[in-house]
């Protein structure tokens, strides 16, 4: 499949690299056709790798992933163009942190409003699903690096096109089905996006970033 | 020993019946001392449980725990009198929802501040542990009604206040001391309210709220 990554940090770098070892042809964009990053990631990328302005790569891409840094997402995006965008699947991956006064971060956006509603609102022919947000990189592509059920929770209007998202999860990514959690309609991304501030305190309390939640539940009482 | 429960919802009586049945005098308080809820909690509530005003409970508690809706706390905690809170441990369980505009609510303060650091700036001299926010009240003082290793966060300025907080959770209401996570001093707060959010999201997806977060942990690739 052809793939576009728009972004070229650690999450966008880590995602492309398991969608070409996957068998996808993926194509990274930037902000300028010329990005040493992204014409650095592509020379070592082999023949199903390539890079691009993020027009480039979302015209290249029958689905595109949105691992811009979350300050920087809906310009990318307009830069992407709208019509390289619509009626296409928009995998959106990303925390509208702002790391300007420290750490820890703020949100850019939070409460009654999120960066995936933003983007759903700006590109209203996109189909926004809001997913992977909640874990570092490494174990976004590889879920086993932590131990047992944890889960990934999927936002967005349409229930096709997360559930498009949840198969990929589970076949390109290595998820398992039960723990993919669809929280909602994108509205929801705001409990994904301001879980962000909790994941960054328990990652400064245990030191490393290589956890993720797990969901244990019962049942009311005296209803088993 | 002698508690204070400042709030009369479901909160506080769960938290007040729990307190009572493990031994403790609990004396519940309310906005007015005629309150027909805390009169009515007070009345089955046997020799060891009595009602008053949050200044009477407040006089009354060794230790002090903030039931009262997130909407309401600053104002209950000034009737409670900063006198009444001086030295001792306010056990902060409050969360600033607003649902003032429907399902799902948002937050009065989040972001850059949070409730329990307006309630630890606006009374110093009390020792606030925000804690047991982040479950129903029947899980708080049961959290075997939810399996396996699911946890909760302690955030405070004092490690002697949570470590003592963290002692009562587990010989009050039965918590497992590996399962309470020190997330920092109070301005981690923001990262349990802001949790909420997803708390509410997932209540809603899955249509009860007997459930909890566990953390999963890996470690660095390579470093096991």
């Amino acid at each position: 499949m052809k793939i576009a990554v728009l972004g070229t940090g650690g999450v966008g770098r880590t995602i492309a690299d398991k969608l070409l070892s996957a068998g996808h042809d993926v194509r990274m964009g930037s902000r300028t056709a010329s990005s040493e990053k992204a014409s650095g990631w592509a020379a070592s990328a082999g023949p199903h790798g390539s890079h691009g302005t993020f027009a480039d790569a979302a015209a290249f891409g029958q689905v595109i992933f949105n691992c811009t840094a979350g300050t920087g997402s809906l310009p990318a995006l307009e830069m992407a163009g709208r019509e390289n965008l619509a009626g296409k699947i928009l995998i959106d991956l990303s925390n509208p942190l702002d790391f300007s006064r420290g750490m820890p971060p703020t949100l850019t956006v939070s409460n009654d409003d999120s960066l995936g509603e933003r983007i759903q609102r700006a590109f209203p022919e996109a189909r926004v699903v809001k997913t992977l947000n909640t874990v570092t990189a490494r174990v976004m592509v590889e879920p086993s690096l932590v131990p047992g059920d944890h889960v990934l929770f999927l936002s967005g209007n349409e229930p096709e096109a997360k559930a498009q998202v949840a198969e990929w999860l589970t076949s390109w990514f290595g998820w398992t089905r039960k723990n993919l959690i669809d929280l909602g309609d994108i509205t929801s991304a705001r409990g994904v996006e301001m879980y962000l501030p909790l994941w960054i305190r328990m990652m400064l309390a245990r030191g490393h970033p290589f956890f993720n939640i797990a969901v244990a539940s019962g049942g009311p009482p005296g209803a088993k």
